[in-house]
């Protein structure tokens, strides 16, 4: 069996990315690299677990892209430019093929971004991937989760719930046709990073954040950090065609993933909006942005994000008074809260 | 059980240390720091997986001290100034008492080297420690492997083999009592990295490593990537006390352990070397310094290692002929290689 050494060597020391910033890369005790001038340092880091985060039968380059993805999805929500990567990474045995698949996913996404891998730790135990991103922004100008102010209005990048549905279809509670089946997984396993969007809202956006535990729970942290609330409209939270497709199948699979804890005024009666909410509101792995800007920048954020061929909607604005509200198509109003829904005016 | 968010916000996000160049710390999609102005931003990564690198009863707080500590070993090794951490934990379970003394370790190392804990990533699944160190060099000035030139002299700070020693202890291969038991599992379970002799050597030394794996394959990799060899005298290989006391053991326990695939020059007679020098070549973990220096700067050397209480020996001379030979008490010359030994003369 080669060294963890010498894993590392051969199948990640030949980086096709070869940045003139880099000192020292793969090979020493540690990296050394010059950030640029005027410059500050961002760091993330993201972790991937066997059984927990992926299939264990997940393709490895999908895997490998997936590892990064996550990384650069932290990356454009702090408006900074991706350059360079560790990976530590645990493997139950020297699977030759399984690595060299990995790392090509993994590189292919790199390449396009220019990252660097250089450094890591291979390692021998369960399958476990951990990525550390390292990259900068200009000196001050990092977008944060604290800068929503009332007024703000609230924007989402592409569609949501579509990786939420791919598991459901993986779990076999959702029945999809091959073709949809394909786009929705592609959705799961080979997210698209939203890198050049997030560089783009730099300067516009008050706040932002990728969503990865669902769009409650990651506005949640915009509101609480920010200490406002919001109030978003059901209606127009975007779905692909594909989650529309499915939408008769989803109040059923709602129901099997377990519903959101939902409560009526007099604690009773369930409130009756549509299964596919639960996917666009407390599903993972989405990888879009949400960010908060002030309704003055809309057509300016229409026009930057159109030249990127961007999707984007606005889906609603924040307020003042703390929480998560939320509107449905009869007009009534919930309050949402990250893991489940109360119905307004019940708030614990 | 709390999300994977409130985790890490309530154990490792009030860190005792608050260092003014960290811009934004725990709690955003990523961190931002201020590398200062004239030097390179250095990055190392370590794992440590359970069942592997410690024992799955090994104190928590021992195992947050070693996961710091094994990366600020690498920078030691750099001339690094270490600044900065994010923390990649994988848990099969939240339990709080466990978290509490984990982080108390690592932190009360981290406030030792004012290290600031910035980020991490708190997942669910096999016990898994993965920590990233940043920190920061004077540009150009990082000490790397490839520096050693023939005539160069070979340091080694510390001793060498007591952690390989505890880890025999503890299998049931050495029989210590409590005393020497507890100074051995010390070297073991918390080591104590060598950053400010790191540091101190950083002008001077022209290659240096961190001992990890045994001084045979890590003076191996200063040797291959400066394109070198050498010779050391296993005479001057330094032991503690409490190797030294054990000597009458280590033979049966080196045997036990697997010994080095050794040969004579007809192919059959084993060499006739202790067995305490298995442990000081070829068991890992003792985290001291290798460095190779100029032979004009040994008093300079001895001088400022002394301000810091480091102890230092002399062990050998790097050669311009490749391959490391060692010199055996009888004076009999050996070839030593990263895993084992073989006659001088009969190197395949």
């Amino acid at each position: 069996m080669p060294t963890e050494f010498e894993l590392i060597d051969s199948y990640f020391a030949n980086s096709p990315v070869n940045r003139e910033d880099v000192v020292l890369g793969v090979g020493d005790d540690a990296a050394v690299v010059q950030v640029p001038e005027g410059y500050q340092l961002v760091a993330a880091v993201d972790t991937l677990v066997s059984g927990v985060h992926f299939f264990p039968d997940v393709q490895p380059d999908a895997l490998g892209h997936k590892a990064l993805a996550v990384n650069l999805s932290d990356f454009a929500a702090m408006g900074a430019v991706p350059a360079w990567a560790t990976l530590a990474l645990t493997l139950p045995e020297v699977d030759t093929a399984w690595i060299r698949r990995f790392s090509h996913g993994f590189e292919q996404l790199a390449q396009q971004y220019q990252v660097q891998l250089i450094g890591g730790d291979t390692t021998r135990g369960p399958l476990t991937i951990s990525v550390q991103l390292l990259g900068y922004v200009p000196a001050g100008h990092a977008v944060r989760r604290s800068g929503a102010r009332p007024g703000d209005l609230i924007f989402i990048t592409g569609t949501l719930g579509d990786a939420g549905a791919a598991l459901a279809v993986q779990q076999g509670m959702l029945d999809a046709g091959a073709e949809l089946r394909g786009a929705l997984s592609q959705r799961l396993n080979k997210p698209l990073p939203r890198v050049g969007a997030g560089l783009a809202l730099r300067e516009v956006a008050h706040a932002m954040i990728d969503i990865s535990d669902g769009l409650a729970a990651d506005l949640g942290h915009i509101l609480g950090q920010s200490d406002v609330g919001a109030r978003i409209d059901f209606d127009r939270l975007p779905v692909s065609e594909s989650l529309a497709g499915l939408v008769s199948q989803l109040n059923d699979a709602a129901q099997q993933r377990g519903r959101m804890q939902i409560k009526d005024v007099d604690g009773t009666r369930p409130a009756p909006w549509p299964g596919y909410l639960d996917f666009c509101l407390a599903a993972g792995d989405d990888y879009e942005l949400c960010f908060i800007a002030p309704a003055d920048a809309e057509d300016r954020i229409i026009s930057e994000l159109r030249k990127l061929e961007c999707p984007m909607s606005v889906v609603g604005e924040i307020e003042a008074a703390p929480g998560l509200r939320a509107r449905l198509a009869d007009g009534t109003v919930v309050t949402v809260q990250p893991g489940g829904y109360q119905h307004f005016g019940n708030d614990p």
